[in-house]
């Protein structure tokens, strides 16, 4: 029995994880949820999978999930909510799946904790990567990737010598506006940018797979994850979504992981590791598939991936500045105050104006992330 | 240093192992060589190399070979010499490419030697996979794979739980009449068939990839190499030969391993094992290559490869007798004495009347193989 706690149960990635584990009872126990504000579905994971604790957004949220489920059950509101279910003493595997840079301080802490973490929160790699691998090399806490590209890597490399690496290869969708020309892009409307051709996930990170940044924001994560230089990472975009990543050794040989489309293949990947469950997905059918292309990421129409190479290279706080850059302009496009074109624009303006800081704590990275949100802001409403 | 025999020295395996080995001269030492009639080939690889013991393949070669070569070289004609470079003493690992059932008895006794085997002589696995494998674990030998497919399925299982595989998938080319309808394969000239699109081989080989008996040979070697039944190894039609084979585990997932149609990678990456070569080939570009295809392999107009499952059903001393009367068939047709469809039909008719032992000796798998052999040749006169 693996003891879990789910952090975001009630999100895209934690919902699909507590499918997965429903599929499996006798190999993962619940033991804590946290979730935001989704008092009805978080009641119903209470009901179906019994935790002891459950952290919600607040008090308010708190009240209403208490008058839902059984006396005995723990249910604490706020951030310090979502630590203690991270931390929790009885739990051995934390899914870390809260959206945005309010899921670094659990992970933060899960990290403390020691624990096997299944890492779904992009941004706490992004925000403050270079602290968190060491300090889970100090704390004996492992660190799995809940993405399909990290996934892909991992799978890719274990069992193989790290030294022996020569280049990272992340495959992107290319994104819904993969085949809009450079003049149309200006005028692309926040719909169109949101119809995502492979994945359905939430609207930020569609947003961030139309302008490439996604990728971007995984070389940073991939830097940190699987400590390679920045300069042997490289992307490939391939459409159909089925390679999900690649590793090259120095042999020349690469090799690679394959899939569907599915985040519930990462998602038991990090829950059953090091063994696999026998899910039921549907069987790649190649032959079926028929054709995989490839083809080089287009940096003159989409400039937003490499603003995470320059981050990197300006180093200490800048990746923090350029994910919170990005979460505003993001927000600022969808709510039609800026066109899509200005996303990167924005995220430049921002990463350049920022005097780095070499980063010395969470709560530093969460304030980079915060100045560049504010410095993008800023320069959408002038 | 590493201390080598090299079996098959001249020919294109060889050669190219000999390349690759030039270029690493502190990680290698060659102490034997083996070769067939080639004395002038095998007088330069004597002056590069320095061997202790030159096998060769009878006593007039060796005659001509010793007045080539300094005085110390010990020069062993006949199959006692292959046998005695692949059980010397002195020897760790031993590159196993002589080619065809010729290949067998040396292969055998670098098993019974205990020693490390880079594998490129197809026809032991195929004439008597189930007694050397089992040899192999009670004296201590490994095998690994210098072709491209088994390389990749190597590549793709280390590191993985040998439990949770679900399918071996073998990538085939589809050979040079991958595209030619099923009414013009009947009037298939031998120099259309030798027409291989990806890979420079031997003519043998080349026929057999263009009937898919190859492949089904491969089916046979995968069979025997990784423990794996029948039923869970398939074969893909992938005309590029980038995805050298992949496999698929339990929960859908499939790792797979690509790289550049060049047989030193395969050869290196046995030579190397458990570390790899840093070899200087040229990089797997899928961006400049765009677009990688797939599809099933067409057992109406290329029958031969559900032989090797049918031989594996049968069991004992069928893989054998396909593996003689294919090399019959093959020869007839590349003399012009049989068409492109009898290949398949001559093997079928040999496998089905011949009465099978189970297996008990590598002579009996020769003895076996020699009688398709005639089986196959004895039904082309008529």
């Amino acid at each position: 029995m693996k003891r879990l706690a789910i952090l975001g149960s009630t999100g895209s990635i934690g919902v699909q994880a507590l499918d997965v584990i429903s599929r499996f009872p006798d190999r993962f126990e619940v033991v804590a949820l946290s979730a935001g504000r989704n008092v009805a579905r978080l009641a119903e994971q209470v009901a179906r999978f019994r935790p002891r604790l459950v952290a919600v957004a607040d008090d308010a949220a708190a009240r209403d999930l208490r008058a839902l489920v059984p006396a005995g059950v723990e249910v604490v509101p706020g951030d310090g909510g979502a630590v203690a279910a991270a931390s929790h003493p009885d739990v051995e595997f934390v899914l870390a799946a809260i959206s945005g840079g309010a899921g670094l301080r659990s992970t933060a802490a899960a990290i403390e904790a020691g624990k096997a973490i299944g890492l779904a929160n992009k941004e706490s790699l992004v925000l403050a990567g270079e602290l968190l691998v060491r300090r889970a090399v100090e704390r004996g806490a492992t660190i799995l990737p809940v993405d399909s590209e990290h996934s892909a890597i991992h799978q890719s490399l274990v069992g193989h010598n790290r030294a022996e690496v020569r280049r990272l290869l992340l495959t992107a969708s290319g994104g819904p506006l993969r085949e809009v020309p450079a003049a149309e892009l200006r005028d692309v409307s926040p719909a169109r940018a949101l119809r995502h051709p492979n994945w359905s996930m939430g609207d930020k990170i569609t947003i961030d797979s139309a302008t490439l940044m996604n990728k971007g924001l995984e070389v940073i994560e991939a830097r940190w994850l699987f400590d390679v230089e920045p300069r042997r990472i490289d992307i490939v975009v391939h459409p159909e979504s089925i390679v999900h990543s690649m590793v090259e050794y120095i042999d020349g040989s690469m090799v690679a992981q394959l899939g569907v489309s599915d985040m519930r293949g990462p998602i038991s990947y990090a829950l059953g590791y090091p063994g696999r469950l026998a899910l039921e997905l549907a069987p790649l059918d190649l032959a079926r598939i028929g054709r995989l292309t490839f083809e080089p990421p287009d940096a003159g129409r989409f400039p937003a991936f490499t603003l995470a190479y320059r981050a990197l290279e300006r180093g200490g706080t800048a990746p923090a500045v350029l994910s919170g850059a990005d979460e505003a302009a993001v927000a600022a496009f969808l709510a039609g105050r800026c066109r899509f074109t200005d996303i990167a624009e924005l995220c430049a303006a921002a990463l350049e104006a920022h005097m780095v800081e070499p980063l010395r704590s969470v709560e530093q990275a969460l304030q980079a992330s915060e100045w560049g949100r504010r410095e993008a802001e800023r320069r959408v409403a002038r």
